[in-house]
């Protein structure tokens, strides 16, 4: 068997075997396969696709390039969520306690932004003093204590991903759905769950343009989840304008502790409830959704999520304060406001541009050398479907740099859209994908 | 620009500017550009394909990555001939001294064997003593003088070229006509020259399996050496069946110095007398090619040829005795007759199977690290078309080692076809390509 051989097979649209596919990743990971090999291949494969049995052995093989956690002596069923990228999509920072106050235990392994997406790590990180690179046996002590734990990547789980990603970051092979596929479910797997929900964002702000498209990720995703052997649901939930109402690190910590209080914007905390009952119904099937739904909400309305968020802020070596005084979150120096130039509904409040203008502002990183402030960010005043007055405020621009306002700026000018007559409130959750 | 937005546009099927190529290249040479991204970037090229101007663009930045060689104070218009390779093809040995005999300057830089096809440098070296490594400062002095060298690849003409054939060589990229296209004409437009003849093969033995594939290659050469300012022309030549009687490094040479006698089989012969006819139409445009063609027979049969031959050996190191007595090259030890199973007429020699069986004797390299074995290889005594006898022998294997005559013999019993009835003998010369 040659890196050559197995290439060619794929540039000529024949099927790698599980064999091929895993000589290629474990080459990679020992450094015997060079990285001009594995983008050649990666490129091939962008082209000519992957098939299921590809896809699983892809994924499979990173798995395997690293150690898949395991929690001696835990009895409860463990879960995650993942979500494929959105615009104030702080849902895992409400579902994560949530889902721990249901009685699972949620090992839950994130990233950072990317783009114009949101990401919870750096969302996270704007609590004074929390840590996200807890080291792996400190992770799973967390997880045995308190039944969560939230962590960034390791070199250590799904190594041949992480290598295998960085070459598609840099190769123009980021947008292939087994290749993404393959990163997302490996990392899950790895985080030795039996249970996974995916939140799978279509419209503007998302990775997916339309449901057909995130439809076509959302079966592949449930179908090899289920091959690897975690019971996987995908929700395909609307991205055409943000979730809830606040864009930017501290702002969206600040509406998920108004979920975790049983309040906040109805969008988010409706998501976070079906998000958490799904977890809860795959992770434990004696419960029926209706019956974990109502669990949820309970947990949410009497507090026991919010406890749980402490217990992760306080494990994680952040400052618990935050929980019952949000005003300890860093705040932007300066706002601005921007006004509707036209009286009627608003029919357009547009995730990438909205997304855009936060990372401009600094919510995000335009490169990977970059660093967030996490105190910038947009507070929306209206959600599509909304009537809006003339002058009336639409968004509150939260910054600290009038250089970099004056860049976001242009981009809410595009980003919504005001007109007479009706305007349909997009779907929260457009449908459900089982196996 | 960036190498990452260049891959994407080509990965898409889009054309890539010639600045975007030159970017890579440059990069590639300078050491900006990582290998990891250059071989995405060729997988894309490979499947999606390069049109015209970007091959021309590709073939222009190989050439402006290295130095292009000039001759200051020569007045001989500057020629060469390169082939696709074939088995059997000693006739750069024969065209580059009668070429030169007939008014040209040739400087040719050529390659070794690859694969189950000789290589020009490996054939000249069987010559005691010769050296096809002179610096460029040698090489430019005797094309000055004799008018014509024959030298290998440098690091200092063409380097791009070189960096990614390397590439493309262990990531299964090799096969695309443009990217064949830039790596041949860019190595010949470094060279100086003003005309170029190509000999595209065609047939069981030959990188292009049939007609129709060599004449779109050929197509895509002499299009694109016209737009890098080269008069090139490329003749279709049959390689079903080996050319000429010998195969193997010494035995080449030795029917090329029958050739430059005015000897050797008809068909070396004559494709010989062809290819220096264009190259010396092409380049001294006052002669037609039935004068080309004239003035080429009268040097072979004349001995002017054989002196530029004897000249070349001498200028480069090598023993000129052997021109005179080729007892003096290297022989093998055994002999070993493989005979006719049945009466009637050859079919089939099938160059690929003797051009494997003379490599497995040690005329080629099985991987890069060999080392070539100069005295073995095949005598054929029989051509397709002739009758052969039951018994009679079809070939002599020149060998020295029984477990490599093991190893080879099977291939014989695959390549050839004896059958009762008329076969017609393949065309030696299908077709010319001109612009």
């Amino acid at each position: 068997m040659t890196a050559a051989e197995i290439i060619r097979k794929k540039r000529d649209g024949e099927a790698n075997t599980p064999e091929e596919i895993d000589f290629l990743v474990q080459g990679a990971v020992a450094g015997r396969v060079p990285d001009y090999q594995i983008s050649a291949w990666l490129m091939a494969a962008f082209v000519r696709g992957l098939d299921g049995d590809e896809t699983r052995a892809l994924t499979r093989s990173f798995v395997e390039s690293g150690v898949v956690m395991d929690y001696p002596g835990l009895d409860l069923p463990l879960v995650d969520k993942h979500s494929t990228g959105g615009v104030g999509d702080k849902t895992s920072l409400v579902v994560a306690p949530l889902a721990a106050a249901c009685g699972c235990a949620v090992p839950m392994i994130s990233g950072r932004g990317l783009g114009h997406t949101g990401g919870t790590l750096d969302k996270l990180e704007s609590i004074p003093g929390l840590r996200t690179d807890l080291p792996l046996d400190d992770f799973r002590d967390a997880v045995a204590r308190h039944g969560l734990a939230l962590i960034g990547a390791t070199d250590r789980l799904a190594p041949g991903d992480k290598h295998f990603y960085a070459l598609r970051d840099v190769t123009a092979t980021v947008e292939s759905i087994p290749l993404i596929v393959a990163s997302i479910l490996s990392k899950k797997a790895a985080e030795g769950i039996s249970a996974l929900v995916l939140d799978v964002k279509a419209g503007a702000g998302a990775f997916m343009p339309d449901v057909a498209a995130a439809r076509q990720l959302a079966n592949e995703l449930v179908s090899t989840g289920h091959l690897l052997g975690m019971k996987t649901v995908a929700l395909i939930t609307g991205m055409s304008q943000p979730l809830g109402n606040r864009v930017g690190n501290a702002l969206e910590v600040e509406e998920a502790l108004e979920v975790l209080r049983g309040e906040g914007p109805s969008d988010t905390r409706r998501l976070c409830i079906e998000l958490a009952a799904w977890m809860v119904h795959c992770a434990r099937p004696d419960h029926d959704l209706d019956a974990a739904c109502r669990l949820a909400v309970e947990k949410l309305d009497a507090g026991g999520a919010l406890e749980k968020f402490e217990r992760l802020v306080e494990a994680q070596g952040g400052d618990p304060r935050i929980v019952d005084d949000p005003g300890r979150l860093v705040r932007a120096r300066h706002r601005f406001e921007y006004t509707s130039p036209a009286a009627g509904r608003l029919v357009r409040a547009r995730a990438d541009q909205l997304g855009r203008a936060a990372l401009l502002l600094g919510a995000g990183r335009r490169t990977a050398a970059d660093t967030v402030n996490h105190a910038v960010g947009l507070t929306l005043h209206k959600k599509v479907g909304d009537e809006v007055a003339y002058r009336e405020p639409l968004v509150t621009v939260h910054y600290d740099d009038e250089a970099r306002l004056g860049e976001a700026r242009p981009l809410l000018g595009r980003a919504f859209q005001v007109e007479e007559g009706e305007a349909a409130r997009p779907a929260l959750i457009h449908e459900v994908i089982e196996q």
